[in-house]
């Protein structure tokens, strides 16, 4: 692909396509700034209408970006930003712009930060409130080194609803006396933000004399640009925040406190930014930035354009599919459900879009708890709420589920507590790549005794397992389901009921037995319609229980074929699969066992059907294996 | 066991003796109390002397205990002690006086509370952090049943510096009217408390007027004692706060402030809780306590009677055992190397007496981080020094790493940062029970990609890997090691040189091949010799790599031999030999694998050898598996 053909899909305008390095930033004249900011601005919403991505968040660190890489160089200096799907404009400003166009593509780049896309790309991400602890660990390694560089942290408010950021604060005084947090405070994590730390925030926001303070910030600025008035400055701002701001809770962490300040005003930005590299104490800065800056269709619904598909750029409108996904049916079912059983309730943390718990929100609000980005928190919750009676239905998504495991064994399965864990994009995430997989649940589960596991391999299913969870109140029990439907059959399509630890076997067969877990049930479904067209006798078993697995029914069908076969959208190292060899290995049944799974390494991003063909999940992959053995 | 024997036994005063519920505690005369207290110093000191245990912060909140179900009424009101090691005062109150004695045994009253050793732990704990958050899960279902209860949350200071008490401290005020929490501050989590909030508090108590204070808070009381007065308290409290304390950061988070008050003035804290009692919001009450209050020897040494084994009572002497623990081992090696290697660091989670990397803390303190009860700050704050070239060394016991598992994943794994995860007590903790036990860690570990795993089988072989560690730079890595020695082996004997992924085949043999994983290592060895007494032909391994696992070998004994039995400190699923019989299943090899390891079930407390033979872990056990295959 030649420079220009990028620079088309990638939309560029003339200041963005001549930028190769951050070098070539600081090298603009200043009254280009401007310019190149709406370029930006321009590229992103013509590219990410074809990709789709997290549109909003970049909106609203275009000036943010540019004047840190205006005042920092990175790769020595070092930004780490939370989440990091707020890092487009980031690398369109390293070298990447004529690549942005490829964004979330299968071999294009990733939607999030990886250390091993870019040598500016310091630490990747794609979980929230990692940024503070990460970057302290760099300024601490860089204090040991005696080097002169800075490091940056970058974070949205949401950020500091999540335990590791408020860990991260506990320790940054005492660690370094140069560090710079930014507080990207756009009143607005994925789902309106929760706690009285977003209280906080939404008071120094609300305030009113907000526009006149940031005048005085702007002014402040000026008067301190340089060294000489570093003092004054001190006291200048420590007479602001007596009057206006309660900004004791950073300073109560030893921060010094900055802001908040216009994020979206660039020469401001550049001017605190020089200013506070020359400090030798710990700072936050507050910055107040508008999510989806420059697009109307964002400003409107910041919900939506968080992160989202393909849009149409007139009006960011969607294509919205007819099949329910699996989070839509989860809350519906749940709300459903939650209407004649008043021991329900629903926990999310800070997903109610996402998990569609936003259903229930809007239902049965008294029941409905969002606890912020606070997965440990949440767990517990459920916990304290599963003791007194209640029924707690937890939906978070499997790889933000890690976040809670000890909660999930010293609390949950020690206590034998019966919280319901909904693992949302349980398998292959896709797009989001390898952050957000959700690839290893029946891994750390498995080994946790008295956790009830289930996967179901259609809607109706999915259904009647919400149900069955309702009702099962012996312990804890987790259920994982991908992101999008299953096989997008109806949900009224007859079902046998859900039995503990049972198997469904759909078909009897002797030569060959599928065991097809969940998402990837369907795929069992074709393989043994390609064996059978060679002449073999398949047995066909919908597993329903990844914990307990049905011993009888595996037992009976190893026996009486001479393949076993299995399916699971997991990695296949302590996998579904395994569990099954671990049992037969336990009957002394020596049947062998083929498996389909991912492999034991990190998946990359793309679409499912593309890494699933590389990855050898396909149902002529498990031809091939089964086929070995006739 | 008669009563009388017991009350011996626990060495219990008439008064103690005479309580078998919150209700006697009820009726004893206001004057009786501090006798109480005083007979139950006895009691701890007694009983404790001879089966260890956590004397020192027991001996901390006699009176806060006393003063709790003087006033509250559990079960039906709720405590929720944080950690719950220092739960021992309230088991007495609540009916379990006469079983003091049998503390941390088999059998005996487990060492933290458990809900199902009485219906007055309303929840269970051991790893520290949890009370606040599963306390509002009490409260918020309270709220919803409309019940009038009390819920009142426990905790040490040392928990304010921990991820999941600050996400349910943001959570407080909008759940919630009704909440007491109890910030039982010693000035001392099981080391020296960290952090900016840490300091916080000291400041507290180290303020010039804290001893008028005192008095001031106890008049205070005194007139806020009839409701009528409600008004002119928080007028009063008011005053003083914005006199004298700091405690604006609790009230950011929306919970109204009380104290600091004299955790040990019974009447004050009993007068205290019928005030707060009566309140409609969220509060917290700051008490000072002493760790190891009545006991000289406690006192002057709160590090080693936080929790220790027997000791005599005069003195407070040990038996200091000669053969070096692991810790021991751990610490000494770490520090040596980082003399003569200037990138190794290391990081503690407010352990550096139970990991031993005080020793690294007094010699190396430049490149020595003690981040608090903090796991997932100090699991990202090494992958953030691993990414600038330094060698984090992260000790952490295993059961505590699973607080860290989604940065294990997200960041270390995901990003390939060699951090050195040092698990200590990995496997049976014996006396702790449960919540210590380090039985999970190869299940959590092996399905995620790129993280080498080892286990030494002895003293000189831990050294090894240790070094090897600091020079292993391609990943993350972990090592599991066990509470106390392995063999008692010297660390000088010969070790062959450790290699990434290779096994140590010790001998050979064509009947049976044993592979016995590091502490169990021994355990193989004595399997060997009852095997060879039989006649057969025994092959002996030593893994060392539970990930990567040695395939060539592996394969190569599964074939030569007609049984394999696989020897693990770790439950059985997805454990060590799980990962044996996958390895065997995938390379068509059927020969059968017997299994020694920990079953599907939370393993309770009890000395190891107890344990281990009750769960069939044992060379007898193992003999008789490999039997029937002859």
């Amino acid at each position: 692909m030649t420079t220009s053909a990028s620079s088309e899909h990638s939309a560029l305008g003339p200041l963005l396509a001549a930028i190769h390095s951050p070098e070539d930033v600081k090298a603009l004249p200043e009254s280009d700034l401007p310019k190149l900011a709406e370029e930006i601005r321009h590229s992103l919403i013509t590219c990410l209408s074809r990709t789709g991505g997290h549109l909003g968040p970049n909106l609203g660190v275009v000036e943010l970006s540019v004047a840190l890489h205006r005042v920092f160089s990175t790769p020595q200096d070092r930004f780490v930003f939370d989440v990091a799907h707020q890092g487009y404009v980031h690398k369109m400003l390293t070298g990447r712009a004529d690549r942005i166009h490829t964004m979330r593509t299968y071999k294009g780049l990733n939607g999030f930060l990886l250390r091993s896309e870019s040598e500016h790309d310091s630490y990747g991400a794609g979980h929230a409130g990692t940024a503070l602890s990460a970057a302290l660990g760099m300024a601490a390694a860089r204090d040991l080194a005696k080097e002169d560089s800075h490091v940056v942290a970058v974070a949205g408010d949401a950020a500091f609803t999540c335990g590791p950021t408020l860990e991260a604060l506990n320790n940054i005084a005492e660690t370094t006396k140069r560090f710079i947090v930014v507080l990207n405070d756009n009143e607005w994590s994925i789902d309106k933000n929760v706690g009285a730390i977003a209280r906080y925030f939404n008071a120094l926001q609300t305030h009113s004399t907000y526009a006149s303070v940031r005048n005085t910030a702007a002014e402040f600025v000026e008067k301190v640009a340089g060294k000489a008035v570093r003092k004054l400055a001190h006291k200048v701002e420590e007479g602001a925040k007596n009057l206006l701001f309660p900004n004791v809770l950073f300073e109560k962490f030893g921060l010094r406190y900055y802001g908040p300040i216009d994020g979206h005003d660039l020469p401001l930005l550049v001017r605190t930014f020089e200013h506070l590299k020359t400090l030798h104490e710990p700072v936050v800065l507050h910055i107040i930035t508008e999510k989806g800056r420059g697009y109307q269709p964002a400003l409107d619904n910041p919900g939506k354009f968080h992160g989202l598909g393909a849009y149409k750029i007139e009006d960011g409108s969607t294509d919205l599919s007819a099949t329910p996904t699996c989070s839509d049916i989860f809350g519906r079912t749940v709300t459903d459900m939650a209407k004649t059983d008043e021991k329900m309730v629903a926990i999310t943390a800070a997903m109610p879009g996402g998990t569609k718990l936003e259903i229930f929100k809007k239902e049965l609000p008294g029941r409905y708890y969002d606890v912020g980005i606070a997965e440990e928190h949440a767990a517990l919750f459920a916990c304290g709420m599963a003791t007194k009676g209640f029924k707690p239905f937890l939906a978070i998504y499997s790889t933000f589920m890690q976040r809670a495991y000890d909660m999930i064994v010293h609390d949950m399965a020690l206590q034998n507590l019966p919280v319901r864990l909904c693992m949302d994009r349980g398998g292959l995430s896709g797009d989001d790549g390898p952050t957000h997989h959700g690839l290893f649940d029946i891994g750390y589960l498995r080994p946790v005794p008295g956790i009830v596991h289930m996967q179901p391999a259609n809607e109706a299913e999915f259904v009647a397992m919400l149900k069955w969870m309702a009702n099962y109140e012996a312990g804890p029990s987790a259920i994982r389901y991908p992101r999008g439907p299953i096989n997008g059959s109806p949900l009224d399509a007859p079902v046998p009921p859900i039995e503990l630890g049972k198997a469904v076997v759909v078909s009897e067969g002797v030569d060959v037995a599928l065991i097809g877990l969940g998402t990837l049930f369907g795929m069992a479904e074709k393989t043994k319609e390609l064996l059978e067209a060679r002449g073999l006798s398949v047995a066909l078993v919908n597993p329903r229980f990844i914990k307990p697995l049905d011993n009888a029914v595996f037992e009976r069908m190893a026996k009486q074929c001479k393949v076993v076969c299995t399916f699971e959208d997991h990695v296949l190292h302590n996998g579904f699969g395994c569990g099954v060899i671990e049992l037969l290995s336990d009957a002394g049944i020596t049947t062998p066992v083929e498996r389909i799974g991912w492999p034991d390494e990190f998946v990359e991003h793309g679409k499912p059907d593309i890494l699933m063909k590389l990855h050898g999940l396909t149902a002529e992959a498990a031809v091939e294996k089964v086929m070995k053995h006739f």
